[in-house]
């Protein structure tokens, strides 16, 4: 029996933000237990000593290692010789860029939610760093992970769908319809201050997600945007509202619609992607299902782990078919892949990530290049504005 | 038992159009003849003698009333005694005008399928020689005609939607996804040739019906419009995919996309609304149901015959709920709709028409002026184009 | 051109039931009209006078012929050059064996609604009587005129679901969920009276269309059942719900379960047929669709006039995919077919009969023989009862 | 900051079965860490050494706490300071019972796969055993951990369905359509052979899920069954199918399905729940939404961190609407209840078991009297058999 069947040491990993109120926190957690790849082991959950120390004592960690400055994790955590090796950072938006560069700067790798930054020069600065450091700067766009969505991915790179011509995404939500965050609802509050939150509010918030999803499936990133974002809630400091169209350099055509006033609609992720011999459709919260039709064929229901998934879609399975997997499981996907990504020494920065399966920073940037794209259409009055082109 | 207990005489109806190989003309006649409203007693089915008398005999007309000439139809009928009263046009789109005119001057009113002419002066000059003749011109958006846009159209003229800020409309088909009019296909063949469907492809032939099911709805009509028309097709003259965002003047934002290079889509055209109360869903190819959900509350399906329906949906009502009304039910409660309009004796002309809920010339108009600003926003690359003020 | 060319002349159709708030005389009239097969020129809408005329006229018909009493109408129309060819019997179940019987002594053909007597022995002597004098008996199990249950039956006898193993049909409804017979509505009046129903209830009313529906698509009739039959309802003196075992020849099992009590269910009529090597299903609420799925395979969804319609499916489509055709234009496919088996001048009977794809007496006698053999089960505390071998 | 903030220790758990090749090993292990509520620290996962210690180690496990022999594995843990305290049992049905005695003896709590024995008489001694002993005997119908079949009991014990009339309960699969046993596939393998999975096959291993979600949401044992158990598969020595009739004693009537043979089913749990003022109905596959009516008013889709959600619901949720939870979620769900319920220092037996939200022996003893009542009824053809009361 070899010593290879031991299996491989947790990561050890280390969470800024998700104290007590807090919601991606937990989720981060619960998805990087999921698989049994990490052990949470520190945590900066909050600036105010008390609130850190309560949240850090409910996680079951040493209070040696529950600090309330980031930067002194950072520096705390890198002189350890079992300090952490990978941090997540699940702050509101204006942390992202500032808690990254004190960890990258500690040699400390990176799992950070989207938006990565309040403006693309500060994701190409982080990215610069992150190479130079040779750490690792991974992206939750959790959407990523789903089984379907890999099977979507896969059909396409491998030309089931033909030439694609219509790439059409969707993320429309309702619990802003009304003003949230008048009442102090703390998750509204700081998602429509551009303070914390950046340029965009709904576009940064779920908009990035639809705009990643869209490139994920495809690999197509677009030339040009018009978009106009609009604010329907009275006094509310940022869009809560998204309508842009997308052309590409194939000449497909694309539109990207956000919403978090759309009533009757939770968290209602849709991506439907056409080609000149196929069509996909998929939908987040019946993850388990792809709709593809073959031109001239009857539509089939392609179901995770059922008949015809690929090895991409399968290597991504806990499951048999019908018992449903979903948010949590997608979630966890990408952690894990970071942690084999991590345990194979793979050194950080471009080349590596781009083999990647899991989103890292280069998503991120162009999440930041798309939110600053759009702002710049629909403070024009909707005027067709170029994107800068995939690097 | 008083008189009043006969049924009305049938209205005497002719057909331009609608020979052998036509679809839309025996849609037409089924919906004609649904609810016994009408008596189909002339046709001028095609410019051929031989097939003109071959589809008219196989209709069971009188040889006498099977014509090859419009012009030469409406004026032998309009001589008659028994001659007809309206007239349907189910020809190609750029036949509808002239004959059209023919009929209207002849003194019959006129039934015509949509786009109801090439351009929106053509519209106007049949909306100003209508209101001369005082005849009907009623244009067959036959979605208009099922019972659950009639009660999502009630429950937003109600109010119950709040103020509207979003309608998001979209009609995909996949017919045209490969060049079917090289291969001779009747209905692909004009409906992608200029000279006769027109200076829209895809936007005239279903575009146009998801503008008119959009104001429809929402009584709204946008004030300007941003759109970018496409071909997907090698050598086809005409689009054959739109994607257009509009603005209205109360600050909704919506958008419209139409395509028939979508697969995996028939015939699928769906509208969403939504407001600051609530939000609605309806999907043509589910017709008998609504989705609907007040902001906070559990969303709920509202089903033609069922709990909750308006007057304004039972009225168009045939079956209890669950025995399933679709297309041509739809197509005809248009049909009786105009039938109840003629008996009732109603001048033509703007001011009775816009007391209709069947759709009429105004539609119409309008629909040419959508084409119109749409191509004209996409030839110049996509730029904002105002629409003209709804009369 | 040939006088073939000319359309066949019409069928004149007769009518006994269906005057004033009946609800299933207005659907066959609207089924024998879709299609301009039949003229209606005769009536026995109701035994009150008054309110037989009134009906009558309402109808548009010749007062002269304008019955009260069937037995007259009879005698007055077989009496006649220009009489009825065929009658539509659309009373309570009471009156189907009596009214069809003396139509067929007059010599004219029979379309019934089910079930077509109180008895298996009332069905039998209709059955000899139809034969004596060469008329044709059909009746309205409607829902064997969809086109996708056509495609069903038709993909069951090439075999491709293999052997047959599985049959499960339901029917629910909850429309006499509450004791609405005491409010005095008529629809739910007679239908929970022995008197005028029969000995069952719900089975008889729709318990026998989903038994028909499996045979139908099946080819089975089973051998053997095991049934009881409850009433919810207080004072109420019919089953109003109705669940069944069922044992065929081949070895395969079934259910069937019909309620009209099942709160949320409108007309929600279901099958499902499982084989060794494929699986159906089929909802009448969303009749364009079947769910097909060969073992191993993902799930197709074979659409109306969509890919892969056999001739069977097509035969009987109005309407391009995606245009929805609903209970109307499945009701107006049987009285078509009835009119084609009539003017091909067939000669009633059991044998020509069994080629037809409509429904006949035959169907309705393995329904009455359904009824009696349920109840009996039923009576004796669910023990299981044999079913007589399908003729 | 009082020391209660500490988050508990976590349960030490220990595992029978679950070695290479098993799946319900996994999910247990998976649904133990989701919440953090447990700590595996043992197991016996194989007899064969060399696969024990393989899979042991896959484990990250103590290597002198991997056993081969659970009667070992029992009295070494038992005596260890930081010994298990409850153990998963998680091998094919034989095992069950003779496993959870030697931890029962040995004072160690137990949670238990269904069935829980291979005979009611085997259960009952079990009970027995657990309350002489004092331990707790959780049993994985891992269903009940749904949020949304929580609301749907909630509903029912509320009374907001009135009174219950109808239980129809399905869970349909299709893996076993074909004799995937006689290619050596593990999972076949156990549960079509007699000496390991039980007198039941399909019955035993998804039928009694089926049997206790019923129970579990309305909270009504049957009190007498119509069976019939078939093998539809050649030379299978176990039922591959069952359907059954079912009597409660309020007068409700019941059915259930479950069958492996059932193409185009993947896990298709379903349950319908109808009442006199209302009806629910859930699926499994979609287990995020349950769709309710009350007796005329539209339809409802309550979803599951929606609006209208019960405490009982909201309870049992980790994430906001929309954002997918599934089977992994429940079945954590029933982990993190026993842990609750361990650290509350309840006593085992009867009494407290009762009061407990997550499944149980008195469970797993029912589920054999269902087995036993369902075989026993179909070999007598067929014939009603009483079910023992609810203790």
């Amino acid at each position: 029996m070899s010593a290879a069947a031991r299996p491989p040491a947790r990561i050890r990993l280390g969470m800024v933000g998700g104290g007590e109120g807090a919601f991606i926190g937990g989720v981060h957690r619960m998805a990087a237990r999921l698989d049994d790849q990490y052990s949470l082991l520190a945590a900066a959950p909050s600036a105010t000593p008390e609130r850190a120390l309560r949240s850090g004592r409910a996680l079951g960690l040493d209070e040696a290692r529950i600090y309330t400055d980031y930067e002194v994790m950072a520096r705390a955590e890198a002189a350890r010789d079992d300090g952490i090796e990978a941090v997540a950072i699940v702050t509101p938006n204006h942390l992202h860029a500032p808690v990254a560069r004190a960890f990258l700067k500690a040699g400390i790798h990176v799992i950070c939610d989207k938006p990565v930054a309040l403006s693309s020069r500060q994701a190409r600065e982080l990215q610069r760093l992150a190479v130079r450091q040779g750490r690792l700067f991974a992206v939750t766009h959790n959407y990523a992970g789903y089984a379907m969505v890999r099977q979507a991915r896969e059909m396409v790179r491998r030309g089931q769908l033909g030439e694609l011509r219509l790439v059409r995404v969707e993320y429309a939500q309702d619990w802003l319809a009304e003003p949230l965050e008048a009442s102090g609802h703390k998750q509204a509050d700081w998602r429509t201050d551009p303070a914390r939150a950046g340029a965009g509010g709904c576009i940064g918030d779920i908009g990035t997600h639809a705009y990643q999803l869209a490139e994920y499936i495809t690999g197509l990133t677009p030339t040009s945007l018009c978009a106009e974002l609009s604010t329907f809630v009275a006094d509310r400091a940022l869009d809560d509202h998204v309508q842009v169209m997308l052309r590409y350099a194939n000449g497909a055509r694309g539109t990207l619609w956000a919403s978090q006033v759309a009533t009757g609609h939770e968290n209602d992720l849709r991506i439907a992607v056409y080609g000149s011999r196929g069509g996909l459709r998929w939908r987040q919260q019946q993850p388990e299902q792809l709709h593809w039709t073959v031109l001239g064929q009857p539509a089939q229901l392609l179901t995770r782990g059922g008949p015809a998934n690929d090895a991409a879609a399968q290597r991504v399975t806990r499951l048999p078919a019908g018992h449903p997997e979903g948010y949590l499981e997608g979630f966890a996907t990408i952690y894990s892949e970071i942690a084999q990504h991590l345990r194979a020494a793979r050194p950080g920065g471009a080349r590596a990530e781009r083999a990647a399966n899991f989103p890292t920073l280069a998503d991120g940037l162009r999440g930041m290049q798309f939110i600053e794209a759009a702002v710049a259409s629909s403070r024009r009055g909707g005027r067709w504005v170029r994107l800068p082109a995939a690097a």
